[in-house]
């Protein structure tokens, strides 16, 4: 037993002849009788260890009852491997270790699944054993990616004087937004914390105390259905400046991204990166995140259809809704109708009543709906969607927001299926001039559409009394390839704005005070103008890591019913705990029986 | 309007002449009738700026209307102050700023409290106006070294190849240790998350993963009733490292900790640190994390006076405890006697029944309990103290606990209030060979003295399953001017030695299972020796800001009731919350209403 000198991803051809300690797992183990092979891997790599009784008897018979994954401590000498045996799949491939000893640290029972095969392994599986699903390189790789990107903006942000701020984590339940997830009090009777959907008021906080520049890579909560791109717990490099206007602010965030992405994937991004504002993304991609990678604009058609003689298209455009077309250049022959139909229920996923559709031939448009349309409309509707032979042209007719949402979503879809995308780009793109706030059907109220504390743009400020829906916010989305990764703004810093904004969203002036009281208050004591910007870690994690689920980039990820197969969290508590919680289950006894 | 050219705190001599914009607080104004000084401050200090009628009018009037705390955009040019006017507190004190334009940003009202003087303020008033608090320089320049050791500490534990990697905040309770905060489940009815007490199994399942070096900076969570130096949520530097044995991990952390002493104080601390065991501690200290900056340790007296007629010692030898003395140098001319019988009382505290004491005079030792020894005991308890006239000798004398705590106690108290203490020293220390278990007397049965994870030394391994008390832990608490400021361990990383240490906490086997099950199958897919430390970051800043409050590191601590006076939290959430959690306030009716 001793200290280890090398790690087994660093043992080359320059260590030859020298004796080496290490330590590490067994991955593989070849027995060919009076030789025994072992691949040994550590955090580094993996170096081949031989055994022989040439060197060491004992050494070969304890290799002899070594199986995978047991953990070794060996030492031994470094030599070079027969020219024909070289592996080049791995830098150390043209040496191996002749070993003089071997130690059995630790055994292992045979795994639920092989950590060096690419075999497909059911996520309950991984998650259940995580602590080997975690031995996978490229689950390592991941995590140590991830420990690279927040290593490179940590210094980023402290290059440019950041200051990195704690912020509580046990805070105060606000109706804003997402459902909170909740911690009752032991000390204040019937009275709970709520975990932070993000620290938005404390890093405005901190810009009235004058810290000018906080950052935090910090942990937020949201208590949501989830989805394949959601988790109850995430990450966010949260950002706050004072006294910086937009266009001073953006840059530093470029700046970031550019770094981030050229330390991490050796790619140059090029800055300022494009700006489009809400209307213009809506409008050409139908998503306010629009992946740029590849071109399928969408085409505004409700003034040239608006009064044909199709219902469907006409009808939409009378109701106040829109038409848009898509072409997918050269679909038409590689489409059957059979495909073409099918693609209405992806549509119907989007709220569309259906998916109306063309060929374009030699002299003419073919489909069910080609007899609708004069051929002055006809003509019309070829040059707006720049139509040529062989393509295939997508119609949706509904309000704005289905129109959006299907047509945006069609185009991703043909741009994967047709491989339009390049997958070697890494395209960022701002998205401003937002709507400040949106109206909600429901609750028949305007809610805001990034949060209440954005402020409006200049130039729209003097309408948020009067027609908010009409006010402009000086927010941006940052995207990259598709993906939101993050959302900014300038804030709102006076009073009187905050209260106006909290009156356009519904609060009564005692609703206001209330819950956000502590905010108007320092307001009143020199506030300095201000924003900033949360990006998702773990979300920019993946993309850079090429990965396209999030829990990859997590280690202790949750299900998507935000279990822990794990550890089995949640789970149940004892009466002890929950009286002195001052709570009881509101759960039928009989219910609770047969959990 | 314009972009900022300089930070105030940066406008010195080298600038004279030149143009400057800034952007910042008035943080006083001094009206001279035709010329008013206005001292402007940012994050980075302080500038005094200067407006009269002969540079511009209207700047003499903006700055008329300024008032403490407004926030203002400055455009002047720097010159030299008049000699006589130089202000030699600070950096900026030979220039001034003549402005040329001054914009109120914001306004303010009075605040609360003034923030550049050294009042007291109530701390129920500092936590509820917290971003007031903070814009005092001592606050300010508190977080912000936070800010810098943290930055040290990630940029250390980077160079030696650490991976930062996040563990999960929303885990599962479990009933080791102190009270979880819980997170009730929406999805599992019935269901809790527990936020960590600290990421202890998730950390050694990264090391089974095979990550091998592992921190984190984290927020961890304990209900416990709170004291000065805790906080309902604290952060901590939490490490893990596999196939290190202790003496190549410990040189690590002093290399960390002699760099961030040196980095943010310029202090040199030398290494290795002095170790010392536990028991030598609590022997010589009565402390397991003694402050070694002043001597005045404890005699051991049981051997001398354990026979002697006077029945307090006598007994408390016979019954098993023990007759500990302090030889407090030089004090007997200080001290009263009402002082010293005060003492009694603080005494008490830690459960002593009384507080025996001798007055050592040129020829005798003088007091109520002189008579009862004779002139060999006399002789034996000055030289066993090296008692010299004008020394004051106290005692205690009880079970070892009480005599260890209450002694311990009076040892620090004579260290503070006769100045022994050399607060420029910052000695470090390690405790080792801390018992493994101890037996708690309410629950009858033995508990971790650090947690059930904690390798016992190799030595006494073999005693765990039949003496489990007589154990000692490879354990080690890092002590700093007799704080105890992190702790770690080797862990068990054999199955069957974790299950008999679970049998000697007096778990069952199902039991064990049912808690820490996951564990106990990670232990046999090949778990390497691992071991690690948690560095309390709080109390660490604490020490190297020279602050003695936990809270004053914390940028929105908690009240010791576990509330936060500014934001209010906790608070009550609504019916619609608990029905969602599936929970019901167990709280009289009434109770509820006069809430």
């Amino acid at each position: 037993m001793g200290k280890r000198t090398h790690y087994a991803g660093d043992i080359t051809e320059s260590l030859i002849g020298e004796k080496v300690r290490l330590k590490g797992w067994a991955q593989t183990r070849r027995d060919l009788g009076q030789v025994i092979f072992i691949d040994l891997r550590d955090r580094s790599g993996i170096v081949q260890i031989v055994a022989n009784p040439e060197i060491s008897a004992d050494a070969l018979e304890t290799a002899d009852s070594v199986r995978s994954e047991y953990v070794l401590e060996i030492y031994g000498t470094v030599v070079q491997r027969d020219e024909e045996t070289y592996n080049e799949k791995i830098p150390t491939g043209t040496v191996e270790i002749r070993v003089e000893q071997i130690d059995i640290l630790n055994t292992s029972k045979p795994l639920p699944f092989q950590i060096d095969s690419n075999q497909e392994i059911s996520e309950d599986v991984r998650l259940k054993y995580r602590y080997l699903d975690l031995r996978r390189e490229e689950m390592r790789e991941t995590i140590k990616l991830r420990n690279r990107v927040t290593k490179i903006i940590r210094d980023y942000m402290d290059d440019n004087e950041f200051v990195d701020i704690e912020t509580p984590m046990l805070t105060k339940s606000t109706p804003e937004g997402a459902r909170d997830y909740l911690v009752p009090s032991r000390v204040h009777k019937g009275e709970f914390y709520a975990l932070p959907q993000s620290p938005q008021l404390f890093k405005q906080l901190l810009m009235v105390s004058g810290f000018e520049r906080y950052y935090q890579i910090v942990r937020c909560f949201r208590d949501e259905d989830l989805r394949a791109d959601r988790q109850p717990e995430f990450t966010q490099l949260d950002i706050e400046a004072s006294f910086l206007e937009t266009e001073e602010f953006l840059p530093m965030i470029e700046e970031l991204m550019k770094k981030t992405v050229k330390e991490v994937l050796g790619k140059d991004v090029e800055t300022p990166f494009p700006r489009m504002t809400y209307e213009d993304a809506m409008n050409r991609y139908g998503s306010d995140k629009p992946d740029t990678r590849f071109g399928l604009e969408l085409t505004e058609l409700s003034h040239i259809v608006g009064n044909s003689d199709f219902k469907v298209f006409a009808q939409a455009v009378k109701n106040g809704g829109i038409v848009k077309g898509l072409n997918v250049k050269g679909a038409a022959p590689k489409m059957s109708r059979k495909e073409i139909d099918e693609l209405a229920d992806f549509a119907a996923i989007y709220g569309a009543k259906g998916l109306a559709w063309l060929r374009v031939e030699e002299d003419m448009l073919r489909g069910p709906i080609a007899k609708f349309f004069t051929e002055e409309e006809t003509e019309q509707i070829k040059s707006a969607m720049d139509a040529e032979p062989g393509d295939l042209l997508f119609f949706g007719a509904d309000k704005k927001e289905v129109v959006y949402a299907t047509m945006g979503a069609l185009r991703l879809k043909f741009g994967k299926d047709f491989e339009m995308i390049d997958e070697s780009k890494y395209n960022f793109l701002w998205v401003t001039e937002f709507p400040l706030v949106e109206y909600d059907d429901n609750s028949k109220r305007y809610t805001a559409m990034h949060h209440p504390f954005t402020s409006p743009l200049k130039e729209d400020a003097h309408k948020l009394d009067s027609e908010p829906e009409n006010v402009r916010a000086e927010a941006y989305d940052i995207v990259l390839n598709g993906y939101e990764i993050g959302g900014g703004s300038q804030r709102i810093y006076k009073k009187d704005m905050q209260q106006s904004m909290f009156k356009a969203l519904g609060f009564s002036q005692e609703e206001a005070q209330e819950q956000f009281g502590f905010l108007l208050d320092a307001f009143e004591f020199g506030t300095p103008p201000h924003g900033g910007i949360a990006l998702g870690l773990d979300r920019f994690v993946m993309i850079l890591a090429g990965r396209d689920n999030l829990r990859d980039t997590i280690a202790f990820p949750k299900t998507a019913s935000a279990s822990d197969p794990l550890t089995g969290a949640p789970g149940a508590v004892s009466e002890q705990q929950l009286k002195e919680l001052h709570l009881k289950l509101a759960i039928a006894k009989k219910e609770e029986q047969t959990k």
